[in-house]
């Protein structure tokens, strides 16, 4: 599939199927109910809230930093204490899918969440598509302390470099270089 | 190290330690002398640039988005046909050391390399340290398009997850929220 090769004006029937896609997305995405059940599991414990129940159907989460255009939380699935995740609120399956004034909100939050997190070292990572590792189709980005260098915790990173000849990297560069 | 544990003042001494270390920094990193050295192979070939030569001591590279703030080029040492590199030009280290308005800078243009890129499946990944697999001391975000699942090209990822009881993350989740 390439992204460039769609039409850049959609039909009133296209747009329609479109719109009930994205609703049916939002109706069924678990980051949207995460990010409408924003209740935080201490305020909960110690009684800070009371009003801000979850609804049926949203899901409580161990909220960090909310704005108004995004929302982060601890990963219970980490790969490591402290592995957060932010997501915008704007419901996008892929990065490219972000208006830009969603995009500037979320690095701010990360570099507030590692100071917090009290490592030095450590990865962020979005992942866009199922080979390329993204699970939930709604984009979020990782902010994952790397406590060690043991493959046992943290992210784990392979790096097969590849190897391209002047030539070819030339081509490359300027079939990039005319579609920006 | 735990960076929370720095103190928030520095004396004058280690301030002028602080700025010799910086300068230092600045005068051998590599993605500095690229920025500097902002020569488009293309262009040198094509002609189109006669003014921009590099200085000695700056790098050329194959430049694809610049802004005021960052600077983006193929990485020559690529895990994909493509893959990027987006630069602050602000020199800092690690995400945490870069001030919002450059952090801000960073997703929109990831965004447009992600699009000329042309393929649906791919990553953004940001490392911090040498055990998280950073290997150039200068902040740098790497989009790296996925051409398939195979773990001979583009980015590999392994994932150990942990586990942590209810009460463990409870504790975490405190002591992080404390922080922010």
């Amino acid at each position: 599939m390439r992204r460039n090769s769609r039409p850049l004006k959609r039909d009133h029937h296209e747009q329609n199927h479109l719109n009930s896609k994205l609703k049916l997305s939002l109706a069924s995405c678990i980051f949207c109910k995460i990010i409408k059940g924003k209740v935080i599991s201490s305020d909960l414990e110690q009684g800070y809230i009371d009003l801000a129940l979850p609804q049926p159907g949203e899901i409580p989460s161990y909220k960090l930093i909310e704005t108004d255009l995004s929302f982060s939380f601890l990963d219970v699935g980490p790969l490591s204490k402290g592995h957060a995740l932010i997501v915008p609120k704007f419901h996008g399956e892929k990065l490219h899918d972000l208006p830009d004034e969603h995009l500037v909100d979320i690095l701010p939050i990360a570099k507030k969440i590692a100071i917090a997190q009290g490592l030095a070292d450590y990865n962020v990572l979005q992942n866009n598509g199922a080979i390329a590792h993204q699970v939930v189709p709604h984009v979020h980005f990782h902010v994952i302390p790397k406590p060690s260098a043991s493959n046992d915790e943290g992210l784990v990173i392979g790096w097969p470099t590849q190897t391209f000849e002047k030539e070819e990297m030339q081509k490359i560069y300027e079939e990039i270089k005319q579609k920006l």
